[in-house]
């Protein structure tokens, strides 16, 4: 009798859902996609009653356990379950918005660095069991005439500043010997749950401790050899995810990197030569495996930092063009990183941004904008007003963009001139501008109709190595995400992605077929759900 | 130089906002207006950095303090600040969500109860100095001959289960006396900071312990001589607070209240009666202070709970025709109230409620629905499918539709059809919704166009009496909000409101001469502000 309610009510659903970028998809989705979808759905709806159930087993560290709940707790969990496994195998795509030097696990960095003996370490502080967790490592490549041949940064007679060659300060390491020592470099090197949820529990004071992560990391990442073993164990971990193209965000605020000599001189055409050469050799790694087709290959999208003054900015700017005109098949965009509520806001560069613009056509390069913008709780704040200057600078996608859903119009013009969102969910969330994936806005975003390309940001900081982690806590976190929604957003990471055009065809391509291999393995390793 | 780009942004920005409801009182707004904006906007500029910011003095029970932070740990603060004495005087229109049985300040409660020798309470554990803040009291009238002469709810001799009078039990209480008595029930009565951001810091948890104060609130507040006491002091406070017309939601799922004999036997058209007499005994109040206008009235949105079978529901729907009948001035809506996620979606009684619809054309009534829809973190769960059903069973407003700003075509409509949303700042943030009010969605529905009262939801549980709370938090945490938009709010409580065409006219041009003053005091009493 209420068969007319029904059907006016699903009109109205599909209406609602109609500006979604993956209606058209589920439209035509195949009899094997939708039950795969179908399978994804019921593991999903399983576990989260076993695994995220008010009467699922507790998590250490966590009072309250929940689908879509804080990732630095979760992460133990997350990595035991089906919806997990399953997220492992899907192909993502492209990763769009990731900060180069944010994205090796810190474990590995640390024994990247210790193969070279030119890496010492030392602390400001004397070490004391007291101290010692609040008390940061600060690393650096030397010149091997100044190397040291200190024993050790905890013994008695050990002062302050002094330098330590990196292998005896960890064998010698007083508070728990070489594991001791390397807890204590991850501490500093991440972002742990107690900081995130409790101690540093805003925005702002999260990102203080953000920075000190970056900080010293980069007493290691900066040192030339080091740099071109990172970035082969970024693409070849990134590759193993399904990651099949890198846009990176490289850090070119530093003039130079330290030379294996132990000098800084190492200028920037060298660290884009080791890139592309590094990108090359990690592709015939792949094609020797019979994989060619894993790894389309990268870009780099020029960074500097938002607290430069027009001047400064200027340099960079020019610096890029000239990169782009050495390397045109490398540099894909321009962007300014940093935290944006406390820094400048991109109307203050308007001026040596428009120059940036008028000199691209003098030399006819392109180098479109690729602009962080909205990373922000505020309300009408400056870094919520970036939102405006990226969109009327042209910008080609939106970093983040957490605060777009509060702007109609933008969101409009993203629709109209397709410019995809790169949205980081799990940094969002542990960044604080969230305090979980069900109070994310990225429902809004999708309903709206934008193109999203999920983003780890910093998985090195994050613990969200890969992009498995961003696409399971989103698709855990909702009722309307499935399988099929998850293929529409990997493949608008490539559409949106500075690939040629040709690779770009290929790339969706190759994922196409992908997809369907994951498709076949669902409803062949889970055909047991759809029985029940 | 870039006049012209300031000038194509100025563009951008105001045609993002233009959907505003606030754009054409903004384009409007006068002089006067303007200067006493620019004064609110300062004052809370300084108390962001002096009250608020990172420099500010510490507030005990938070680790962080920041503008529009959790609500319970900031309400000491809030109360000093020159902005929440600018909100306590703004005139609020109207009050359009709030429980009825949640309105009264918990200690006035409980001395409301403490004038009836009726009112016994007890417990069902001897309480111990381990289990005394963990044990609720239980509260009921009693018909005199089931008085007891009991001394002490703390005595050796306590037999758990037995009642004691109120006014003996408070007396003689072993736990800090009646001062201690009056914690311990207050404590019960509302939710407190340790719950919601700590113990309980889950949509699911918190709403378990927000069930609890209920139960508790009940014991007394459906005593028909408590409850005529109640709406009283709901009554008087609201107006105190600037508020000038209220809707209530009255809990009408009891078919009974306690009479002064103890007995449960007053039926629903008594509460009616005595609403409409206690009413009319403080309009007569206010009139004879010479504030006849300060309080046009109130209306009753009948409500059960969204638990009932749909054969309950049916005799609901009944009884509500038949008080409307007899009540047209004092029924305005119908709504079911309770825990959205685990309760019965709004699909599940759409026979019952279609036939309301058709049995109102029958006996000629009009009774709207006023539903509580989308009040979920849940992204096409059940409860944020409410929406659907809300809007398909023509509901005149939406109570909450937190989850509302994912649904781009409902939204639509709400602007169409100017279904106008109950959003409730506070509630939303005590109860997990929202992290704190500059995560909440709030701008997002403001920006496109969607008309907002602000509402208070169940002050008694969360502190936020009145409206001045909510008007404060949603001050504070946005740049763009300012007190030409709190005008347009106000407005728009009273324009979709179901108040009689006349009244509402009335209540508007009130409103508008009440706003006036409130220019004219924050210009002269805070002239200096503009100085600096």
């Amino acid at each position: 009798m209420n068969n007319e309610y029904i059907r006016e009510r699903e009109r109205l659903i599909a209406e609602d859902r109609s500006r979604r970028v993956d209606a058209l998809a589920l439209a035509q989705a195949t009899d094997a996609e939708k039950r795969a979808d179908e399978i994804v759905r019921r593991i999903r709806s399983e576990e989260n009653e076993t695994v995220w159930g008010p009467d699922a087993p507790p998590i250490p560290g966590s009072m309250h356990v929940f689908p879509g709940m804080g990732f630095l707790t979760a992460r133990e969990t997350i990595v035991k379950t089906k919806l997990f496994e399953i997220a492992s195998k899907m192909p993502k795509g492209a990763l769009l918005h990731a900060h180069l030097d944010a994205m090796v696990n810190a474990r590995v960095l640390l024994h990247i660095a210790l193969k070279y003996p030119a890496i010492h370490v030392r602390t400001t502080e004397k070490l004391t069991a007291g101290n010692v967790k609040a008390t940061l490592p600060e690393f650096c490549p030397l010149p091997e005439r100044e190397w040291t041949s200190v024993k050790s940064l905890t013994g008695s007679g050990y002062e302050p500043g002094t330098w330590v060659p990196l292998t005896s300060a960890r064998e010698a390491f007083g508070f728990g010997g070489p594991e001791g020592f390397d807890d204590w470099v991850v501490a500093a090197l991440t972002i742990n749950p107690s900081e995130a949820y409790v101690t540093h529990n805003t925005t702002d004071k999260i990102w203080k401790k953000f920075g000190t992560t970056f900080m010293v990391a980069r007493g290691m990442s900066r040192y030339f050899p080091v740099y071109e073993d990172y970035v082969r164990e970024f693409f070849r971990s990134s590759v193993e995810d399904g990651i099949s193209y890198i846009e990176s965000r490289m850090p070119l605020w530093y003039k130079y990197m330290i030379g294996p000599d132990g000098q800084e001189n190492v200028p920037h055409r060298e660290w884009l030569l080791a890139y592309d050469r590094v990108m090359k050799e990690v592709k015939e790694e792949f094609a020797k495996q019979g994989r060619a087709d894993a790894f389309i290959g990268s870009k780099i999208i020029y960074c500097t930092k938002r607290d430069a003054t027009c001047e400064e900015l200027e340099w960079y700017l020019e610096d890029c063009i000239a990169l782009k005109q050495e390397f045109p098949h490398l540099i894909c965009g321009f962007d300014l990183v940093g935290h944006e509520d406390p820094l400048k806001p991109l109307v203050y560069y308007i001026e040596p941004f428009k120059r940036f613009v008028q000199r691209q056509k003098e030399v006819d390069v392109d180098i479109p904008f690729i602009f962080h913008a909205g990373e922000t709780l505020g309300d009408g704040t400056p870094a919520d007003m970036n939102l405006y200057d990226a969109i009327l600078l042209g910008t080609k996608r939106i970093g983040h963009g957490f605060s777009l859903v509060k702007h109609p119009r933008i969101m409009e013009i993203c629709r109209e001139r397709e410019i995809a969102v790169e949205v980081c969910p799990i940094s969002n969330e542990i960044l604080r501008y969230t305090g979980s994936m069900p109070m994310h806005p990225l429902p809004v975003l999708m309903n709206q109709g934008i193109h999203v390309a999920l983003s780890s940001d910093d998985p090195a900081m994050f613990g969200n190595m890969g992009l498995s982690f961003d696409f399971f806590q989103v698709l855990v976190a909702s009722e309307v995400t499935g399988l099929i929604t998850l293929r529409e957003m990997g493949r608008d990471s490539l559409k949106y992605s500075c690939l040629d055009p040709e690779d770009k065809a290929r790339a969706l391509s190759l994922h196409d077929q992908r997809w369907s291999k994951l498709v076949e393995w669902i409803t062949s390793e889970f055909a047991d759900t759809l029985k029940t």
